[in-house]
């Protein structure tokens, strides 16, 4: 990297920027954070501003800046920072909408800056590995379980629930980034089934049936009314036995025996993130895989609804 | 072209194909209507066929086929058609979803074979002349208002409800497919409200504001519940007064003053459609344009939704 470090400001100062970002940025000698911009988040010793555009006027050293705000919210921002000649990282999932995402990849080309859409689990150290292994097997069929518990995830965040918040696809589309990412061919919505609590404008599960290109099934369960631990789970039974990616790409089993994977730090995901990030800037170029969100939208668009029990948070 | 005809199949033998295809197929010497494939369709004096897997095994000497079925089976028969070296020209909506046409458009330029999403209504008269007058005029606001009976348009047309049929938006991506053809500029869902009939798995009708990349809002109401006449408008209000399009894409006006367009047929928007078709496959080009079809799934992913009366068709 240069001597001189990518000032960085971020946007939205919530749970994910306090717990990863900022360990993460701190850990990584190639940024430099510059100041925050966010309607209550602050960082200690740096410079806060309510609003991106008070910060982008206020502060002409920045030179990227990280969107961690709800999906809802990132599109503007985004194009203020474009066109303020800013690289953008997108926290995930990168926006509200497939389209919009696409115009800010456009917005970025043109003005030759770099845009990060970010899937943080992709960088689980199970994941790797596993892509490793399932290349040099023959995969017979695969089945994503992502359940959780909503009250113990997500207390208090109520756009999570709202139109455009995405509901339980919110953590489930952290499975899908990693099952696109370490399948080996494509895989399509084939029909869904979602549950909308009678007072909540975004499902609180759903259960979708992927296709596969060459026509493998796989059924995806996805529910927020979980008890207990979780299981953020990814199998795929094949040639060379069961293939098992659990706790949301941190551990891998094979027929039930774990797999040793390299050390990792309880911030690795978001330091490759912005390693990742770092590099993209250094070579002027972007990474936006929007598989995993169109996914969701396609699983919106194809599927039968009922309404279920109201939840109270 | 060159002289052998192009030697088609047809696939799904319904209203429209009859309506349409045929005579548009006929009055082109580009093609030869070798045979069809439809559970209940047939064309007379044309080899019939129940599925495409038995047509294009008895049919060696077909080139390309029209995929005219329901959304909801498109994919699997046009993986079929591209795999057996076909060319592909497919009706609108291309696909049940965006990421399953994007297969098809990845698996066609493997093979050098043209893929054609169709979208009938951009070739309506009014539309390339209300191209030209909004790229030079300064377009200030624009509204949709896409509203029909469904019980005139689609009487006893089952899997327009299904889950996967779109539902109002069956219609509804005409007036998209002509809007993101003549707007000058992107545009993506802001907010949108759907209203499904409690026994229906499609909405009924729909209220959207779109955005566009400048900033303008573009509110679009959808609505199958209408009586009486269709109203399929969509109006700018621009530099150079209200420019209206209407009947579909069908008639202009500029100030409430018709223009003229040139003179056509009953035909003419399939007519225009094989002309391109068969000019594709010519040139072994593509033409793939999934805007529409993303805007819709955007707005089911984005969407608010409630519950009105059931409808009973």
């Amino acid at each position: 990297m240069q001597s001189k470090p990518i000032n960085l400001g971020i946007v939205g100062v919530g749970k994910i920027v306090q717990d990863q970002h900022l360990p993460s940025i701190r850990s990584n000698s190639d940024f430099h954070l510059l100041a925050t911009a966010s309607r209550n988040g602050v960082v200690p010793g740096v410079a806060a501003y309510k609003t991106i555009e008070a910060m982008v006027a206020a502060e002409p050293e920045l030179h990227a800046v990280a969107l961690c705000m709800p999906p809802q919210y990132r599109f503007a921002a985004a194009q203020v920072a474009l066109q303020h000649g800013l690289h953008v990282l997108l926290e995930k999932p990168p926006g509200a909408t497939v389209s919009e995402v696409n115009e800010l990849v456009a917005l970025a080309n043109g003005k030759g800056l770099s845009l990060y859409a970010t899937w943080h689990s992709r960088h689980g150290s199970a994941v790797s590995v596993a892509k490793q292994r399932l290349a040099s097997s023959v995969v017979q069929s695969v089945k994503l379980t992502w359940k959780e518990d909503v009250r113990k995830w997500h207390p208090g965040q109520d756009w999570i629930w709202q139109a455009g918040g995405l509901g339980v696809f919110d953590p489930g589309i952290n499975g899908l980034s990693i099952l696109t990412d370490v399948l080996s061919e494509s895989m399509f919505v084939s029909s869904a089934h979602l549950e909308f609590p009678e007072n909540r404008a975004a499902p609180i599960a759903a259960s979708i049936n992927f296709i596969s290109a060459s026509g493998k099934r796989i059924p995806a369960e996805f529910d927020w009314r979980q008890t207990g631990d979780e299981v953020w789970d990814i199998e795929f039974i094949t040639s060379d036995g069961l293939i098992k990616i659990s706790h949301g790409g941190g551990s891998l089993s094979v027929d039930g025996q774990l797999v040793e994977l390299p050390e990792s730090s309880e911030y690795c995901e978001y330091q490759a993130i912005y390693a990742r990030f770092s590099e993209l800037i250094q070579q002027a170029q972007s990474d936006v895989d929007l598989r995993p969100l169109q996914l969701v939208a396609d699983a919106f668009m194809l599927a039968e609804r009922s309404t279920v029990a109201a939840f109270t948070g």
